[in-house]
């Protein structure tokens, strides 16, 4: 494995170390437990937001935590859920009088151990909500949607929730908001080359020189389909299928697109995916009002992309306009 | 090769289509030669700043493109200088009445065919002056400096020359102030696999399972040695040692940091790195005021990075400080 590490023992610590070097004193490493970052700058009475997920996917999702944007995050180790303790810690940083809303990918270790610490902060008299991400439409039907996985439609949706949070919304105002864009926030991926377990040296999966994976997990989980490399038209027009039905069933015509990298496919490629997915989206009368192109959601060196796509009403519109200032992601503010 | 691309014919336009669609309408293809992107507010009287280079190092050159920042970019084939006509034209896109500045890596064809781009302009009454940069060690000595290559340093001193211009400085200053930048702006780059070519699917070079290239150029070129894998930070001390005799003729103790991964180099990596040099500078008596990470100045799926660091003096610091705002690359106005 030729990964530039020191020891697999303090990879996160250094990882997390190096993170914080660059933040300048924004963003704080909690003297309670090393594994919660936390945002300097409190907004008394503002809803507490909570991120977190296991490692190995950087920059999510501590690379979130900023100005209207996640107050901390709950850090696993690689691709493993955070523990309790740690995501209950977590929840008492963001806390800030007014209960806590944890967002998560919606995998197993990671929904029983929120749910786990909700219950442990509901002791100490703090409200939680927890809203685990199911944007990938290849991992479960549309009837079984509560059962999708988060993939990087989790930056359109904690965007929106800790811009409704900023706004002074309540709980569960923020709560119903994050279900509306969990609904509406739709993805699909592509494995193209595994990436490697940094803790062990293995591959996430295999395929053969010319294969695809179409609807992989960000964890190297089976796909819909085995398939041949395509090129970038047929594959984008492939995938945009797989959303198109779904995305129909929304009156409104604006939505934001998310192409996220996987870890090494190459900025090149994801403006060309870019450009094939804006075509269809012009080609069925959708209009685009932002577009996210980079790496945000990875899964260490893997080679793959996925498409997301959210569908805009006038309240996630609202949300996704509001500035937004992190490590990985910023928004302007609009001017008027 | 698994990239997902259309046809190598159409790659670049694919690739610069899907950007600009992202980019709505603020940076501009020029109609004379779809190899020119342009931003589209123009400030009158201001020097303009032309960037440019050979494709498949993203989101360089392009992504530089914004408010404060480069004004216009000249886009080459892959990994081939720019064409003397695209340059002029990039250069007359950029011209807002002082004059233009351009910026390139200082590689043979660069600075060729720049060099026939100014002397086109001059007979167009356009005063150009050229600034290839040279920020890399690893490719020649501090008395053989200006013989070195340009890596992810091009960053720091495009930055700072195109924030000197949006202070509405001469020519003549931007150009004095781009020559201090670069001479305090060191790299040094460590190759670790290589990435492809995607016109011929080719890799950049070859390279043990267990081996790195120290010094590596951004194009493959060779290092200063071919040595085993080091854990991070005994590889990032002895790329300290190739800065820090160079930083230490400096009499100011505050440095910019950029981490820049060259395509498949996972964030994690990083962030360990910048923990590494970050605690160099700082048993060195050296103050970091800002740090970047991330994938600036890539190599295709290449995987490696470059540290860079600059070292300021007032001057410089004031540049940096100026809030910009392009497609990679964002600077915060500093809040008083």
């Amino acid at each position: 494995m030729k990964k530039i590490i020191n020891t697999t023992e303090t990879l996160i610590e250094d990882m997390l170390a190096g993170f914080l070097a660059a933040e300048k004193g924004q963003i704080i490493q909690s003297d309670n437990n090393p594994r919660v970052l936390y945002k300097k700058n409190k907004t008394p009475g503002k809803v507490g937001v909570v991120v977190g997920g296991g490692s190995g996917h950087e920059p999510l999702f501590f690379g979130l935590i900023g100005e209207n944007f996640a107050d901390s995050v709950a850090v696993g180790n690689i691709f493993t859920a955070p523990t309790p303790d740690t995501v209950l810690e977590a929840i008492k940083e963001a806390d800030q009088g007014a209960g806590v809303i944890c967002l998560f990918g919606n995998y197993a270790g990671d929904v029983l151990n929120f749910e786990v610490a909700a219950e442990l902060a509901e002791l100490e008299e703090i409200e939680v909500c927890n809203l685990p991400i199911i944007d990938d439409v290849a991992s479960a039907t549309y009837e079984k949607r509560t059962e999708r996985r988060g993939i990087a439609g989790d930056l359109f949706v904690i965007k929106e929730v800790a811009a409704a949070a900023s706004q002074g919304f309540s709980l569960e105002r923020c709560h119903q908001l994050g279900q509306l864009a969990n609904k509406r926030t739709l993805s699909i991926g592509v494995g193209i080359a595994p990436g490697t377990n940094p803790m062990n040296g293995k591959a996430n999966f295999e395929l053969a020189e010319d294969e695809i994976e179409f609807g992989l997990g960000i964890h190297g989980e089976p796909g819909l389909e085995r398939m041949k490399l395509l090129p970038a038209r047929e594959l984008v027009e492939k995938m945009f299928v797989a959303l198109e039905g779904e995305l129909a069933t929304y009156p409104e015509k604006e939505v934001i697109v998310c192409v996220n990298g996987l870890g090494s496919t190459t900025m090149m490629e994801l403006y060309i995916i870019n450009n094939e997915i804006q075509q269809l989206l012009s080609q069925k009368g959708l209009k685009t009002v932002d577009t996210v192109i980079g790496n945000i959601c990875t899964t260490q060196e893997m080679a793959g992309f996925s498409i997301t796509i959210q569908s805009l009403n006038q309240e996630l519109a609202e949300l996704y306009q509001v500035a937004a200032d992190s490590p990985c992601f910023f928004k302007r503010e609009v001017k008027q």
